[in-house]
């Protein structure tokens, strides 16, 4: 937690924050913060600054907060996740939102399990849960936008056109014939499969609205090495 | 599993394997593969080749091997890696040699808890196991070479200008002026610290090494995330 996320409701008046919980627990033990000391802060979906930490016991963290700056730029990133199975689930987005992705849509594909679209990950504000701690690793605040498609048709018949449009469309085919660039500085859309890869269906679909396939080379990456490393390469 | 890796012990003649316990597992419940399938395999330390199944029950699995070619190049690098936390150690472990890193020096830092180095994810063969699990993902062969350092000094002051002559020497810090290069063709000494960073006493040794600071930018990355961000884009 490199940066301590804060929410509206956490405001008791204008500049005293009133903390428990996870973030109470994580400044006791991992930070081991004392009274007087500054914390790194930002509001969610707001500026970052600094918490002067005016309260610290067992029940509770009271900072007082200025909010200086902006955040960092998200990278101009739409990323098209095949759905991860559910323990890779939290480091893939935890990562993607870490790096900056702007956009996170979790789509479908033939190699997806239908299970996976009713784990608990996706449930309530379970999904929000390694979008905080991706932002929380980053010091950033604004949460990546999350659409869930669990269909591929629709998706990528009725819907992709318009969210693909004006950007670089890449597909990453571990068997495609086409590197992977580097040094964009436009708008992309990435598509990553699912382990296994997408079927040659998809791919054409894929391909039907634009997306060129690449590949990182004969070395087949797990999807949470996959991402990292594309998005690394592309900027 | 992209790749099953065997070892000498698995054959009982010159053509044929025989194989229980893990492999065969993977092979019954993801494969699912049937007696004629053919599976790519690969000799730890050798060729890789193709495995058509002979005989395959819940007691064992028998292929004909037939092995023809060269695994992928490695990456030309060492990577210095302060011991992650357990948790963290096979999931990096295993993205780095998926990537394809040719050495691993696992060494300490002020940032290092102690107890990590008395895990019991570094004894005996337990620390072979990611190793492998990132070959079988990236259809390669050959093990990483790793070497444990739990002391920082006698690494860096004895050991490691001996390590990385005649490589680009780089370490990952996020507070660093510079930008990660790209485009690198040579053989690559990258050093990565612990969650929170190296302290300012070990950046300076290892500039004193020929280390230079690189940075990603102002996102402050988990290392799982870094190693392979920064290992995609330095070639």
């Amino acid at each position: 937690m490199n940066l301590i996320l804060l929410f509206e409701e956490d405001f008791v008046n204008d500049g005293l924050v009133r903390l428990t919980g996870r973030r109470l627990q994580h400044v006791l033990e991992v930070h081991r913060a004392e009274v007087g000391q500054e914390l790194c802060v930002g509001l969610c979906g707001g500026m970052i600054g600094r918490g002067r930490v005016a309260r610290l016991d067992k029940d509770v963290l009271e900072m007082e907060v200025v909010l200086e700056r902006q955040p960092p730029p998200k990278l101009p990133v739409t990323l098209l996740l095949a759905l991860p199975r559910p323990p890779v689930f939290k480091r893939v987005l935890l990562a993607a939102t870490s790096m900056g992705v702007a956009r996170i849509v979790l789509m479908n594909s033939a190699r997806v399990e239908k299970s996976f679209w009713k784990s608990r990950v996706l449930a309530g504000d379970n999904l929000q849960e390694p979008l905080v701690l991706g932002l929380e690793q980053a010091r950033d605040t604004v949460l990546p936008e999350v659409l869930l498609r669990p269909r591929f048709r629709p998706l990528v018949e009725d819907e992709l056109p318009e969210l693909c449009a004006g950007t670089t469309c890449l597909v990453a085919h571990p068997v495609a014939a086409g590197p992977c660039p580097s040094g964009l500085s436009g708008p992309v859309t990435l598509a990553i499969g699912p382990e296994g890869g997408f079927i040659p269906y998809e791919v054409d679909k894929l391909s039907e609205c634009g997306f060129v396939p690449i590949s990182l080379g004969e070395r087949i990456l797990r999807v949470e090495t996959a991402v990292p490393a594309v998005l690394s390469r592309l900027f």
